[in-house]
């Protein structure tokens, strides 16, 4: 932290790890980017913005997904009024990889170090999509659930850093949910479905959304990031239906005109590519561009609502930052 | 009711009109065939299928999409364990007929005729694929939504009985539902995840499930009734993917066989005639076929805790029939 | 035919018994509706439709797939200009059915039955979709191919009738083609690629055909047959894609109106009654509605110009009528 | 070329500068990476092909489609003997940028500069994609054609170079084809239906294949590259259908290990990372990787074949290399 010839401090850590040396880099003057969930709880998820906003240093978390092309153009068009008043937006984050009730008790599954398991991994990142495209979140009922209470203990040798792990033959508790659901209110009378799980077969990383709107929809699913399906109301009668769009027009299609000819896709790390180039032209520019620290703690504040709506059994009203 | 020649009686009117017609029905020992959803409440709901097994008919409900072969061959494949241990499914019933305000009050808007809007019509049939393919319905939590809240009246003449009416200049108050989200906790630890919607742009008859098992999971649309994505954990790695069966051929894929072809396509009304196949051989067995009354009960209590919760807020236990 | 009370003779029987059965039914004053290909080259096609012209009698050929909706709905966009000139069709027709060698020799695999194999059966119906929707066919250069040459002989004892057959252990020379590809040029300067197989695994029935043209381009399959994809060049900057319309529209996608609401599917027996229905009209106005005779001999004549093609390994012209 | 410092010299100008440069370049012994088609001709190919074998350097084509994860499964797939005896391979390579008729004379569109038009830079793909997963070709018969066959000079200023350009007031003779259309016999008895088009609306970029064998088929798109979908004859009846895999699992599907987890997919420039990996691999190991300019030559060899058979209307025996 004290290096001088060190500008920026990427946070790429497990997530307890994420608020101390947030506040460290912060309070040495360097720019930040956070992974997500922000942190572990709303409360140091503030204590996190508080540090980078009084140190005036930029300060983004990395929800990368809002970067794919057809993310932006879905936001475009809602900015445009092309949707109309949106009515519902339903989205899920489908994986499948800790099915195996053998898997080991990585660090992904130990609440102390992650904090929550899907929820925080996944729902964390479609609600990023929906505050981005439909708007903030008014309150939430949901539930959290755990398939597999049991696993064998992590034999990596990696401690808590072992991104898969390996089976020993004791046991321990997981302390995570394996499954997030929740149903939700956002502003402008917007109805919200959501849910994300690790243990839906077949998804790999089946992060999706729909969104309708009194003139138009959109749907998008990451496992084909470059296409966007559009349906617009207005369209002639008996051509109605759902388009296919290829979100690789340069000119047209946010970020495009940096890569290859229509059609020629993009992939994943792509998304980091523009989310770092906005990172860049915020520092040269001593701004902090979306998603930064404030939207890390409103995300983390919808989290937490479900969190503490899952225990209640009621709906509970997000906080607004 | 009194006329001899008649065996069988179906009750295709507004909801409001079934519990009077199937009890009259059941007191003249005429068997029944009742739309969907059976009756106004639960109450009412048991009062038919009391009267029903009081007087010894065979009585139906009307909930044809059961009878779609893929959704048949679907409760075959869980029957069997090839999808292993239920952990989730997701459903929606999307629509999006009335989403202009100038639409007129049809009886369908109407809370005293149709008893529920978009939950009675929609939920209904999505609770009855969860309970057909997945089992009974312990406690939901969930949200029904009216986006537009008058309406021209209904000039069509028709009265209560227009399909789609016309617009007058006069307007009347919405007396239901435009839109039902909810959460359900179901037998043997399954989440689901269900949604109905008049206001889904873009989705005419968008009726679709998802169910994630340990071993496998299934996707299904109406739209591409035909179809069903089969996922199977224990394919070779590598070769694992959704496959897009077209559920076709006969003596594997239930009712193909009366059928055409392989890949020869049946339509929406082939979902009733093997509903109607059912019905008649009941008839001549003397007994009733699923769905019967006793699951109009038990999709009305559903329904029913839904809308419970939807005053509450409350998780609301869903009552066993 | 003798019978008076006989008005209407549907023929649908094996390829060698069209010419005499059509030709006695004409010579009777009988109204026809023959099944495909007419007959078993082009001079005996002819010969029916003189026999039908001399009688005045209605003479239809039923190529069931024109009256798809969504292939009506196709020829009204061409018609209306909306896919602008017109430079390709690719179409396909591919099934499986036959791939295992052990299956027996049944009528449609001999030629003196059934005239050709794969071409007179699955060409016959992409070639009249190219006719109805794009236009004549000028010349082609074509190959047919048979893959298994040998098979059991048919012991169902159905003779040349059996649809499916058995295996007996003598084995006969299998005498048509399995397989089809030709090129073609079409009226209007279209280009024309066409391939039908009975080799094609995991297409059941495969029928699908893509039209681009200078305005706009259309993609369908059969297997899907209420969907049509639609691409519209003039389509704003940004939302240019296919788009996926389910052509079940009453009052705008043909036929529509005579089934159910929007996207409540019909199916492949559909296409029959819209087929039929146009038949009874064209009786009751005294004409022969296309498909008819003429579309039965110009059909015959591309397959016929192919299978030449196949021989000389030149491009042939097609002739006229 | 004369430069010591440096090892590799990658042609990426126009076509008609490739045989120049390559063959200089292997007189100086540099490894060569040539873009695709090799040459003008087969005779300019062959002593490109001469140049490099008599220097003995390293010298590859950049056929990069090869390189998808989906495409060397395929690979794999066949050469396991998955897909059985294979019947048949159809493939397209199907674009839409030159539509336009006021889109103006650039380098690709004039036959001294490109050689040919969509033929060379389209076909010469998927041949190499046939060549690559079926085998050799062995006759073809074909149809290249010009649609818009005047276009507005390129006024760019960049000559031959401008990839887009600009249009003037004055026109030039388009001297290439705007569509190829061939069929084909390959080794081992496999029919090719194959299409290329720059006249394809909707097409951005539709370099598709669909192989069929009496084991199972498959299906690629390069605008959704990285899923394949696979049908497998041996599948459990009622189960058989393609599946969609997506392949991006490290250690199964080839190059994945190198990138992202599971369904986070790579885009069209891993492509060319992938096969810039072999290249760096052959020149530490002194030896030319697959597709090297022996490929190059057979690929042209079957261009040309083509391009005799659209002048002569005959079959054309293909020349073995």
């Amino acid at each position: 932290m004290a290096r001088p010839d060190i500008d920026l401090v990427d946070i790429g850590t497990p997530n307890n790890l994420h608020a101390e040396i947030a506040i460290a880099a912060a309070a040495h003057g360097k720019h930040i980017l956070c992974e997500k969930p922000l942190a572990l709880d709303l409360e140091q998820a503030r204590r996190m913005q508080a540090a980078a906003a009084k140190a005036g240093v930029v300060a983004m978390i990395c929800h990368n997904y809002r970067f794919a092309p057809a993310v932006q153009f879905t936001r475009q068009l809602i900015a445009q009024g092309k949707l109309g008043r949106i009515y519902h937006i339903r989205a899920q984050y489908l994986q499948d990889w800790i099915m195996d009730p053998e898997f080991p008790l990585v660090w992904r599954l130990q609440k102390d170090v992650a904090g929550s398991g899907t929820h925080g991994d996944l729902s964390a990142h479609i609600i990023d999509l929906a505050r981005f495209l439909v708007g903030e979140f008014e309150s939430v009922t949901g539930l959290l659930h755990t398939f597999v209470e049991e696993r064998p203990l992590d034999t990596s040798g990696e401690g808590a850093w072992g991104a898969q792990g390996q089976s020993g033959q004791k046991r321990g508790k997981v302390t995570v949910d394996d499954a997030a659901m929740f149903l939700a209110r956002l502003e402008g009378g917007v109805l919200g479905v959501f849910e994300a799980s690790r243990f839906a077969g077949g998804n790999r990383n089946g992060n999706r959304f729909e969104i309708n709107g009194s003139k138009g929809s959109v749907r998008w699913d990451l496992e084909n990031m470059n296409n966007l399906q559009v349906y617009l109301a207005d369209d002639p009668a008996g051509l109605q239906g759902f388009r296919t769009i290829n979100c690789t027009e340069g000119g047209v299609h946010p970020y495009a005109e940096n890569w290859w000819p229509p059609a020629h896709i993009i992939g994943y790390e792509h998304t980091f590519v523009h989310l770092v180039g906005e990172l860049m032209n915020g520092i040269a520019a001593g701004r902090s561009p979306h998603p930064n620290f404030e939207d890390g703690v409103r995300n983390q504040a919808v989290l937490e609502a479900v969190s503490q709506s899952s225990s209640s059994g009621q709906w509970v009203k997000v906080q607004a930052g």
